[in-house]
Order: structure tokens, then C-alpha cells, then sequence
């Protein structure tokens, strides 16, 4: 491997409701994730990094644009509910864009899109393949040539899927076993994929001093649970401890939770049942981990190691059955859904083993590439995120000590705003309970002191520092919100 | 008066944030509306009138469209929200531009209008001064012009407001006093330009044979409650007898209520305050009133009572401190906001001294005008309303047994709905508690029954009902609501 002037390459690994807790190097020692913790091991992972919003779309545009959903516009799934914008206001720019046209990047996607309900990846500049919306792998041509060109069969025909788990009442199906080998899935799809994009575009850097930035975006571990029978060894579901806040009663806490719980999903399911879906979530996230290891080793056998900053990291995180048998994401801003995991890695440039503290968010993405590829841009000025670089690069940095959600309902519409500071997150709901936690002493929130005395003064700091943000993004119920939080 | 074979004139009256029970012939003997009470007599008065939506852009595009807000589209206030659509889209119809196109009708509009930022009436083909948003007549122009041709000066200025009222903690003017006489007041400027257009049609009318449809709109008694300080002394605010729900405890009722009247609009007012406020409401009742009538007599001195079809209504009602001190409307569906004063009189056609106790809602009107015009359009039959001609002109007119109306929040995010069937309320919030009231028994709605066993029959039913709706309007939140609903 030898030392270059290029300009460096970027690899994004997304995956789509992963919770924080589900990478083994986060102290799971049950949920295996040998290839992530290896790139944690190599880099920075960040232990409080936070989606500005629990939804697909709303996050997926975030990251690309570094701009709350509030400002960029898409601020529920785009697809699923008509009150909501079908794609990002042609105002919007995407980080990509800008890679490409000032330091001419190849941009390449691969997998899961959902920004945007016909305008895919190739619209915003990006080569690869198109899934509009929130996109249906199985039945898709390039998965189907996949497949051909290996000589295998679809694992997903309905009547290949054993173990079958529904949500809703029997109408939904959460997961079950799939038929072997794992080399037939779509996870496995998208890796042999981002593979031969990474190859593609080495070709051009190493003959052209063309960078490329490539995104590989996986669907899992997101319902359905779908995981190879050969994998389901890996975790027995006896070994599972109870969710430390399975047993929420939801005393003194928004009505939502305990209806979203009992009313729409009606999966009503002790910790015997519920064990048994973890395991499929967590060999779904194990399924994933296989191959995005399988990418890493593609980037190292190009000699691209050295010179690409990787990035892991989710959309939003899950429920899969904490506080009660809460499933997917709702209407909540509970841990399980928006902590993330984040790992950086960077050779050279990112001391390897670090961990951080220190609060991040999706929105950081954005305007960290553009800074490791020399760009300042007036759209980054327009972003609400920070660069992380020098965060991760210098003790000195000076960083924000609070980070905020928000949150605008998923099926039906809710306004909710969550700030984590110190050890502390609020969230604020104007149409109903705000919510207090001391995530130190009470990591499963369970205890909402919202109404508790003794908090009273920080209750009022964190309110002021929520009006303040208010403003400062323009978030569009400040003006009422303002009354309530003064 | 002679015979004609024109087709007829409509005049639709409307005010803006006028509670049922705020007309006198409604029940109300301290409230004092003679011109609306005698109209009431002459034709027909509806007691179970409802908003599909109380808020004004949804509610009067709804009665422009005959739609439903999640169907034409504004299902917010345009000018408060950057989450909602600033105007109406493209593809949606207001039935005074089919009036115009088919049967060559002038059509004027005076006032409040509110259906979008930028576009005014004279976007979609009415003649008249445009107030875009909101509106705020008193710096506008044409009223300015009006003062100064009858030798008057504005009471708005600040200084001249006495016994001010403020909410929201001191930062939002909810009324007073302002300097005399009447004839100065912005819903009299209203009353003139109503009449002179009237008057300019009437000719149009008699010589052409080109009927007219007006709309003469009221900011009032929309808050601020400005009332010249001569007409305070028709109401004694000791005699106005404390709401039966002024003592409401919430309880079982969804946090939103207690929360919006405690911690947003923050008056904390005795009866004693509160009444002085419904005084001013009501006297701002009658000063409207007095325009009312003014502008039917002089469609009377044009010879036009007979065949013109007069409408009153609102676009919806006001808390005015029901409810414990709630102002305003909001994240609630109670009747004092949902119900609301309708008067239809038609000399000859329908029949005078009616009171008609069917379920009927704005929407109805687009279709019962287009109707009386003889027009059957494609965009009547995109319409959710229903003509009303058939059940006030004939006894064995089939009608809807129940009607929905709903809600998306005001300042922030909430999804409600409501049906009203025989004499039950059932609100469903798929993020908060739902309500049954048996609005015969508790008129005043301070026992939610959701929680009772015996309503559990009634609530599958009208839960079914809702459901179907849902299914038959296309309402966005279906598929999940219909899981809750299930």
C-alpha cells in the first residue's frame, strides 16, 4: 500500500433499525457483530449518537442533506402518509452532489433509498441501482440476475418462510427462518454489489486520482426479520435477558405508549415469545454484519484501506418488544429507537480504539465528508450539523453539549421534541405528558420525573435550551412551543 | 316584487369563530342577535350543525370545495404552519368558479378570506378587495378609504383600546373597548361594501337577467373581542350564568385539554373575570349582528329577497373559557368549537319557521348552491357534502345518520376524529385517549363513558362507522387508524 495526495475515498454502511445496543462491541455480548466491532476496534465508535428523527425517510434525508427534517422538508415517511412531501423540495442539496461537482467524486449507492418516492439515487447524481420508495428487493431485476448468475433460488417465496411471526393482529409478518445459504440473500445481494463498485471505482482512483464515495445501504436488520435457518444457531434464545424495561407500567407517562402497544401492534406476547423475535433481530443483525464485513475486505484487497474514511451507521434504532412489547417505532423518543450506533474509521487519520462520548447526530455526516474532501460550501452553512473531525482528531475540540429529535408521529400525527443533555433527556409534547430521564441512574426509562420537585430548575434549563434550538432551526411550532417552554 | 324566472341569487353570510349557543334564537336570551333570529324565522335553522375542521383555512376551503380538508388538501391554517400547504392545490375546484363558468353568475366576495397566503378571492374569479392570509383590515386601504369618505377615524389605534384582556401570559390581545360609534368598526365597513355590491348586482340582476352570488365574510367575533364601548351596556356581564363545564376536571380525558388551558394560554381566570370576557365576546356578536341586518335590508330594498337564497353560518365556533378556562380552539373536539349556527332562508322555497335537528356539516353548502344553480358537475361529485335543498323542502328525505368531522392539531401535530351519531360523541386519537359522550345526558361533555363497559356495543359501532369513513373519504391515517379501530 503506498502513501497518496488523493483526495480520500468515503464508504458509508447504513443499515436500517439498528438499535445502539445491538452491535456486540457496545456490550452485547449475545448479539454478534465480529466485523463492526473490528471496525470500532480500527477507528472511533461513538457511544451517544442520536437520529434527528425516528423514521426512515425523515433520517435518510438528514443524512444526506445534514439538515433537520423540520428544514428539509421530508419530515414523515414519504410514502406512507399523504399529509407528507413525496420528495425533498428541489431547494434541497445533497453532500453527494457537491462531492461530485467540485472535487469530482464517483458516487455510487447501492440498496435501500427511501428519500423520496420516485426520485431514486440516480436523480441526486448517484450510479447504482434504483429502488424507489422504500423499495421491495425480492422481486426486483438486479436482485433476480443476482441470483441467476449464481445459480440460486429466491429464500423469500412465501411458502420458504418458516416460523412465521405476526404483528397487527395477523396481518403483519415481523420474521421468520428463511431457507439457505445466506449467500441467497439480499443482504448478501448488496454486498456482492457494493463490491464490484468499490472495484469499479478503484480502477479510476488509482489510474486517475478520482475519489469515489460510495454508500451501501442495507434493509436489515428492519422487519421482516427474514434470517437463513443455518444462522439461527448462532443465538439461543434462552440466553436472552429480559429487556431491563419490559415491565413498564407507563405510570405517569403519554397515553401513546401504552395504547401503540396494546392497541396497534396487539402482539400481547410474555418474554418467552418475545426472546425467540430478538434472536431473529439479532441474527438478522448478525446476517448483515457477515457481509458488511464482506465489503471491508474488498476495500482492503483494492489497497483502499488506508485512504477511505468509513463510516457505519443506522437510520434509527427499534423497539422489538422494550417498555411492555412495543414494536417497529412510534409514538415515543425512547432509547431503543433514537440512539444509534456510529463507528469512524480512518487509518492514520482517526487514532484507532477511541471512544466517544460526546453527543453526535446523523446530521454531523453531512458536513464531515464535505470537510475531509477540502470543501466549504454555502451549503454547509446551511446544514445543521458539525463536522466530527476535529472532534475525533484533537482532545480540544470544542462540541455542543446537548443534541435534539424531533418528532412529528408516524401513522398518525404527533408533535414531540426530545433534548439530551448531561445525563438527562427531555422530551417535550405539547399535546400531551412531557418526560423526564436520568439515563444514569435509570439507563431503561422507566422513571418519568417530569413532575418531581427536585428537577424543577433543571426542567427549566432544558426547556430553555430546547426554546433556544427552537428558534435557531426554525422549527415550525416554535412559536407556540415558545409559550409552553417559557 | 315581480315574479321572475331568473336563476337565484345566493348571499352567503359568514362570521368567523361563532359558537352555537352565541345566537339568541339558539337558546341564548343574554346574547342579542335580532337580524339572525328573524332570519332564522323566515326559513330554516339547523341545531346539529358541525365544522368538518375548527380552524379557518380548513373549515372555509372546505366550504369553498364541499371537501374535506384531507381531501382539498389545506388541512391546517396556511399562514401558521410551515408543515401545511400555503394554498389550495391545482386540481381543487371552488363551486362559485362553476356558478361563474356554467351559469354565467357575478360573483362578489367581501372580507375575511383565509384560503391561502397569496391567493385571494380574486384568484378563483371573484370580484372584490383581497385580504391575503388572514387578513388584517384595519391598515388596509379600503377601509382606510371607507373612514375617510364617511369622515371617520379608526378605533384600532392602541391607544384608544380600553379594558384590555391579554392571554398568553400577558403577550395576546383578546379584547376591549374601542371609541364609538359602530359605524366606524371594521364589520361595518364590511356592511357597506356588502351592500353597494349588492346593489351593483341587483342592476346586473333586473336588466340581464345574470344572477349573483355574494359572500360577505366576518373577521368577527373572531378574538380580538374590540367592541365600541356604547354597545357594552346591551350586556350585563352578571347576568351571564357560569358554563356548565367550567369546572371541568379532566378527568379521563386526554392530557392536551388541561395542558392547553394551564400551560398555554395561562390565564387562570375566576367566572367572575371569565364572564366580562363572554360579555365582550357577545357584545362583539351583536355588533356583527347589527351589519347582518343592515345588509339583508338592503337586499330587501332591492327586491331581492325572494329569490335569493340567504346562508348564515361560521367556519367554526370558540372556547371563550368553556371547559376550565380553555380560549380559543385547539387539540379538542368539543361542541363549543365543532358545533355550529346554520340559517337558510329562501322565500317560497323553503318552508319559513324550520328547525331541522339532521346532522349536517359546511361541506353540505358547495353541493346545495351548485344545486339551486341547476348544476350537475363532475366536481359535484367529488364532493364529500350533500345537497340540503331536498331535506328542507320535503319531509321523507333520506339522510345521513351520523357525521365526521376532523382534526390535525393547531400550533403542533395531532391527529383527531370525530363522529356524531344519535346522540353520542365519539372522538378517536390514535396518540391520546379517546372520548364517548352521551351528549343528551352530559350536554356539557364532562363524563367521557370510553371507559364504560355498558357503551362497549355503541363504541364497536360507531368505531365501525368511523371506520368506513375512513375507508370511504380516503382519509390518510386509514390503514393504521383502522388497525386501532378494529
Amino acid at each position: 500500500m503506498k502513501k497518496t495526495k488523493n483526495l480520500p475515498n468515503i464508504l458509508l454502511i447504513l443499515t436500517d433499525q439498528h438499535r445502539y445496543d445491538s452491535v456486540g462491541i457496545n456490550g452485547n455480548n449475545i448479539c454478534k457483530t465480529p466485523n463492526l466491532d473490528n471496525l470500532a476496534r480500527e477507528g472511533v465508535r461513538f457511544e451517544q449518537a442520536y437520529t434527528p428523527c425516528a423514521l426512515c425517510t425523515p433520517a435518510r434525508a438528514s443524512i444526506f442533506t445534514g439538515r433537520y427534517p423540520h428544514n428539509h422538508g421530508l419530515w414523515n415517511n414519504c410514502d406512507m402518509f399523504q399529509y407528507a412531501k413525496p420528495e425533498l423540495p428541489d431547494s434541497e442539496v445533497l453532500f453527494n452532489q457537491i462531492l461530485k461537482k467540485d472535487k469530482n467524486y464517483n458516487c455510487g449507492y447501492v440498496g435501500k433509498w427511501h428519500i423520496g418516492t420516485k426520485r431514486g439515487p440516480s436523480f441526486y447524481g448517484f450510479e447504482g441501482t434504483d429502488f424507489p420508495g422504500y423499495g421491495y428487493a425480492p422481486k426486483h431485476k438486479d436482485y433476480q440476475d443476482y441470483l441467476k448468475s449464481k445459480g440460486l433460488k429466491s429464500p423469500y417465496e412465501d411458502k420458504n418462510i418458516k416460523n412465521k411471526l405476526f404483528g397487527l393482529g395477523g396481518k403483519f409478518l415481523i420474521g421468520g427462518t428463511i431457507p439457505g445459504p445466506a449467500e441467497a440473500t439480499v443482504p448478501s445481494y448488496l454486498a456482492q454489489r457494493s463490491s464490484e463498485m468499490i472495484k469499479k471505482y478503484s480502477r479510476d482512483y488509482n489510474k486517475k486520482n478520482k475519489p469515489f464515495f460510495i454508500t451501501c445501504s442495507f434493509w436489515g436488520p428492519h422487519e421482516p426479520y427474514l434470517v437463513p435457518e443455518e444462522l439461527m444457531s448462532i443465538i439461543n434464545p434462552e440466553d436472552i435477558p429480559e429487556w431491563g424495561n419490559f415491565r413498564d407500567k407507563f405510570i405517569n407517562k403519554p397515553e401513546a405508549h401504552k395504547k401503540f402497544a396494546a392497541e396497534f401492534w396487539k402482539l400481547n406476547l410474555g418474554w418467552k415469545k418475545w426472546r425467540k423475535i430478538v434472536a431473529l433481530y439479532w441474527a438478522h443483525v448478525y446476517l448483515v454484519d457477515m457481509q458488511i464485513g464482506r465489503i471491508l475486505k474488498t476495500l482492503d484487497e483494492c489497497g483502499l484501506k488506508e485512504n477511505t474514511q468509513v463510516v457505519f451507521t443506522t437510520d434509527h434504532g427499534d423497539m422489538v418488544g422494550a417498555h411492555a412489547g412495543i414494536f417497529d417505532k412510534g409514538p415515543f423518543m425512547y432509547e431503543e429507537t433514537y440512539r444509534i450506533p456510529m463507528i469512524m474509521r480512518w487509518p492514520g487519520r482517526i487514532k484507532e480504539g477511541q471512544v466517544s462520548d460526546k453527543l453526535v447526530s446523523l446530521l454531523d455526516l453531512a458536513p464531515t465528508f464535505l470537510a475531509i474532501a477540502g470543501i466549504k460550501s454555502k451549503t454547509t452553512e446551511k446544514m445543521d450539523g458539525k463536522n466530527l473531525l476535529p472532534l475525533v482528531t484533537s482532545k480540544k475540540t470544542k462540541w455542543r453539549d446537548s443534541v435534539v429529535a424531533e418528532s412529528h408521529g408516524h401513522h398518525a400525527l404527533l408533535s414531540q421534541r426530545m433534548i439530551r443533555w448531561n445525563k438527562y433527556k427531555y422530551v417535550f409534547s405539547p399535546y400531551t405528558t412531557d418526560e423526564l430521564y436520568d439515563l444514569k441512574k435509570d439507563p431503561y426509562e422507566l422513571t418519568n420525573l417530569v413532575q418531581n420537585k427536585k428537577y424543577r430548575n433543571l426542567i427549566r434549563n432544558m426547556k430553555k435550551k430546547l426554546s433556544l434550538w427552537m428558534n435557531e432551526t426554525k422549527d415550525p411550532i416554535r412559536a407556540s412551543s415558545n409559550i409552553y417552554l417559557s
